[in-house]
């Protein structure tokens, strides 16, 4: 205690101070670079949102730290030499057609996901924060900056489409969106912090089942049929999976920084930083690994640009995992490019069968994890067993909402293999898990347990076999409503909704969304995020380029794809409710339906009965539950030899017929 | 019988002579145009599939009557000069991957609905037939010609879209699209029908419910908000529903052809034959209807284009109506150009209270004569009552399709204000059925009544108040199977699922579509076709913007729109089923649902309860067709005076709940 003399508000002027600082250097330099303010996007040069800690631009700016959005600074002299002022708010019309209030100098803009954590973090004094739904960097620039304004945007950190759209959008109302190709936020961060270049290791073919050589092979022939010279492969992910290799630089992505161009010969040229490769005979293990690599230092992936440039390749590039200053390069300097899918993107997405049977083996044990991690919670709980609220109350003293993380990852921790989470545990009890993307770690201080009937937990694991992801929500203590079930069940029964749908090969994940949503729709609810994305195999969680949801996502579903089902519902300020299971896309098994496809689950955990209305449920979607729970307690107790007496009575209760 | 002295094969030998003739006028012409051949598509000049008759190209050429597709000719001396002939047919990959075979110089490509029709109109000795999906004419003109040929194609009948999306891909297999601005069809054309000019009529505000000084209003206001000055409008559908007017150019389409420019200020250009405006005293009274309206001849539409190009206008124009030669001439004039949706689309899609209140009068005629012809049919086949093979054979002797659609059509006509059949009508028995788009008057004979057991009639009218489109199939003869019974009850099924469904404000048709196609999806069954179109107020039949499809359907449905909900289920060579209702988009009505919006049916015809399995509908699925028959028959008997006591028994059976 004695060590907090410096008060909530002491740090509130410390952050406040530096904040202004910064920003005062950074208009400085906009002077400099004859600049009248810049966009500040969140992704890093590999288009990727989960950031390694030097390209944290945003949250070194304003503090805040969610997955996506956008910083506007714009430098004051110019912004509010204009009719208006911080007094005097201005008011224009926004994207939805309501008007809106400027009273600030920088702006950052969010998704929906946000709109509540960006108010805690940023300074409201400083910045104004906006819904992206509402306003875009574009209309807040458009209202507050004279014509014929010069804003900055480095061509890196964001696709040459939103480039190009937002220029346009810009040149409609005289202001000049210039492409830089740095960012200038690095430039005035004084402490910046290195990059930490993980080792490269060696992804083995007993889990990846297809040896480089014959993606390689692949890759070339289709390459040669398509009639393209060479593919510039931007996104780390897909040249891991490529040469079937795997890395550390980023917290819950399992992957290297790097590019890579591959030619219709077969060659390779990888550009790489020499740091990720100084484990003892790694080259020579990556030559017999993956053939013959040509492998250049990352900085002179330029090169290779501008001998693209100069010759009469036809390239191949993915726009959405290539950033704007590669592809501006290339069409400035005359190459003949075509646009498309990477053609990396769906043989990543499609796994084989040695990657599905490692991914089931991952879920055994991410099963095994979050069962013994449920039993423990309902043991601590003890709602069961002639519940009373003063013991109870002793028992979950001290355990919060990161205590709960802490747990459930202690338990996939003894599992074997196990490398990392795949993501930031979203560990909420009571009203924090309506937030859809809650972290604990941002939150003034996690939430106890005690105080809520429900829990919602998002969690997940990368092991050596592969990459799991899970939500359950479970009840933790007494006092659930009527309306908490009514939510619960409609959300189960929209997961069983699509769980249980049967299509033809061909379907998106676009088309099927709302199957899962119609439960919800009946009564008048919804949820604001999508149903589903794809699992990579040890990459990302989120991997495209499929999805199940109401955009982005006509890419047709094709066996061997992993996606998740995750149905919810949010009352905010309430409860939250969340049910996902991982599922592979698999063809329908019955061999009259030989075109039709349907979902088989990877996931084994069972759903929490006590919060179900019964009634509710059709005979079908019993029996769906009934099975799936019969599935869990003989993979559970089949494969968890670990399991204490506790646990397997906690598992025979969780998966009893209702 | 004695005139009949001309074979089939006769027949044949004389339109095999006629196509050659022509399709060597044709050659001479494309080499005296320095061409290789020429792409001719199937749509007119307003990029409307409803052609008038001297625009019908392709039935010209080749025989094809179907509502769309494309002719390709090429110069045998060109194409036949490579290293394969017909005797060697030419292989190639199509776009499903598979291989294809080019024997013939000339082609026509179709979709999905009319490959049977096409290879049973066209004379397969001199055109090799296509779907699609598998071979369009880029593809086969890649396989057919050598590089650097020249290929021809009339701007006017295409979207500008279409046509650089062409021309890159054959670009890219080095042969070059060359914009035309004339049809060389009609060149050929020798006895080509001339224009028959309708004459417009004034659609009274009884009917449309909103002035015209209101929508030109209301469109110079949203031009002002988003800074445009001018829009090109080249839709007569569009300029009808704008100017409150209607005429009868096409058959089932009531407008006449036009164009017209609005600006900002509120003026209107509009560009028409004078020939369309020789009722008496017309003009003064469209000046009184419409406002004023500054009227040129049709053939003047290019100097405005001219005018608008030597401008710095800011020029509106909606890609999908308006066609390649129009925008390229803007483009290449310099003109400032925005694309997008026409800006009077939406609110032409979303009907005011009187249209909607219109529409349904029109469905209760509509209804009434429906349920008088199915009364009728249920009176010839006497299926319900003691059924005799040897009377009923009797009975339905001289009865075919086509005595069928026009018994249909008589009952229709008999109500007051009927104008027209909304498109032709579908009248197939059997087997005619499982082709989507069949009409009888294109088969070589209409099929007669006393061979099948089921019967599908898909008709609509234009009253004066608005348009329907109902689909019903019905039992007409014995030995109805299992499998149609359980099919019929599938798309019913599907039908109640679409019809009750809830969704909230902004979900498209395309979210929603496979939740029509779930129940067939379940038994491995699918159809080829969208769940519903929208429908014009004594407009097209098939009405844009928004659509039930899982394509080309990304607009949010809005309270007013109407739409119908069509699932069927197609048994190639067996049967067919559809079964439409149009319904009106609405709030819910549950004050609590206050975002969500319903469906509420228009159309008001009983469906078919002896070919349901009853047990495979669940409970609320027979309460909502059980509610259906009730309004059903309250609407009908309450409004139809003229029925007759076997019509009113008719409608109590066909009614009774199930």
């Amino acid at each position: 205690m004695c060590n907090n003399a410096m008060t909530d508000q002491d740090l509130n002027s410390a952050s406040k101070r530096e904040t202004t600082d910064i920003l005062e250097d950074l208009y400085s330099l906009l002077r400099e670079k004859e600049l009248d303010g810049l966009i500040v996007p969140h992704d890093d040069e590999y288009l990727s949102y989960e950031l390694t800690p030097e390209c944290e631009r945003i949250a070194y700016l304003t503090g805040f730290t969610g997955s996506a959005g956008f910083a506007v600074i714009t430098d004051p002299q110019t912004s509010f030499q204009e009719e208006f002022s911080i007094e005097h708010p201005l008011s224009a019309k926004g994207l939805d057609g309501k008007d809106f209030e400027i009273t600030k100098n920088c702006a950052v803009f969010v998704d929906g996901r946000y709109t509540v954590q960006v108010d805690e973090q940023v300074d409201l004094e400083i910045f104004n924060t906006f819904n992206l739904r509402q306003v875009d960097p574009c209309t807040y620039l458009n209202a507050l900056m004279p014509r014929n304004s010069k804003i900055g945007i480095d061509l890196r950190c964001i696709s040459y489409k939103e480039f190009l759209k937002m220029q346009k959008l810009l040149e409609s109302c005289d202001i000049t969106l210039v492409g830089l190709s740095e960012s200038l936020v690095d430039t005035v961060w004084e402490d910046r912090p290195k990059p930490q270049l993980s080792q490269v290791f060696i992804y083995v073919d007993e889990y990846n089942g297809c040896p480089v050589m014959q993606k390689r092979q692949a890759l070339a022939e289709t390459m040669r049929a398509k009639g393209i010279d060479a593919t510039v492969i931007s996104s780390p992910e897909t040249i891991c999976w490529l040469l079937n290799i795997r890395g550390n630089d980023r917290k819950g992505l399992p992957v290297i920084n790097c590019r890579l161009v591959a030619y219709a010969n077969e060659a390779l040229e990888w550009y790489v930083d020499r740091g990720h490769l100084e484990t003892d005979g790694i080259e020579s293990d990556l030559e017999n690994h993956c053939g013959h690599l040509d492998i250049f230092q990352e900085n002179r992936f330029d090169e290779v640009l501008d001998r693209l440039c100069n010759s009469s390749a036809t390239v191949y590039i993915d726009p959405k995992t290539t950033n704007a200053l590669t592809l501006k390069n290339l069409y400035e300097g005359g190459a003949h490019v075509i646009e498309g899918l990477g053609l990396c993107e769906l043989p990543k997405a499609i796994k084989n069968e040695t990657e599905i049977e490692n991914e089931r083996k991952a879920h055994i044990k991410d099963g095994i994890a979050q069962c013994r991690f449920l039993a423990w919670l309902d043991d601590v709980t003890a709602l069961n067993n002639n519940f009373e609220e003063d013991a109870y109350q002793r028992r979950v003293e001290d355990i919060d909402e990161a205590v709960l993380a802490q747990k459930a990852e202690s338990f996939r921790k003894v599992e074997g293999d196990f490398l990392e989470p795949s993501f930031d545990t979203i560990s909420a009890l009571g009203p924090n898990a309506a937030m859809c993307h809650y972290n604990h770690e941002n939150a003034p201080k996690p939430r106890a347990l005690g105080l809520d009937p429900l829990y919602l937990i998002d969690s997940g694991a990368h092991f050596i076999e592969g990459t799991t992801d899970i939500t359950r929500t479970v009840q933790v203590g007494p006092n659930v409503t009527d309306e908490m079930r009514l939510a619960y069940t409609l959300v189960l029964k929209s997961h069983i909704a699509l769980a249980t749908t049967v299509f033809p090969r061909g379907t998106s994940g676009l088309q099927l969304d709302a199957i899962a949503r119609r439960p919800l729709w009946d009564h008048g609810m919804d949820y604001a995020h999508g149903t589903g994305h794809g699992v990579g195999h040890l990459l990302s969680v989120h991997e495209g380029p499929e999805a199940i949801s109401s955009r982005h996502s006509d890419i047709p579903l094709e066996p061997g794809m992993v996606v998740s089902i995750e149905p919810g519902f949010y009352k905010e300020g309430g409860f939250g409710i969340r049910l996902e299971n991982l599922v592979v896309v698999e063809p329908c098994i019955t061999p009259m339906f030989s075109h039709m496809l349907c979902f088989s689950p990877l996931t084994f955990v069972p759903f929490d009965k006590r919060l179900i209305m019964r009634d509710m449920l059709t005979a079908k979607e019993r029996e769906w539950l009934n099975n799936f729970h019969q599935h869990v307690k003989e993979i559970i107790s089949g494969n968890g030899t670990t399991l204490s007496e506790m646990e397997i009575n906690w598992l025979n209760d969780a998966t009893a017929t209702i």
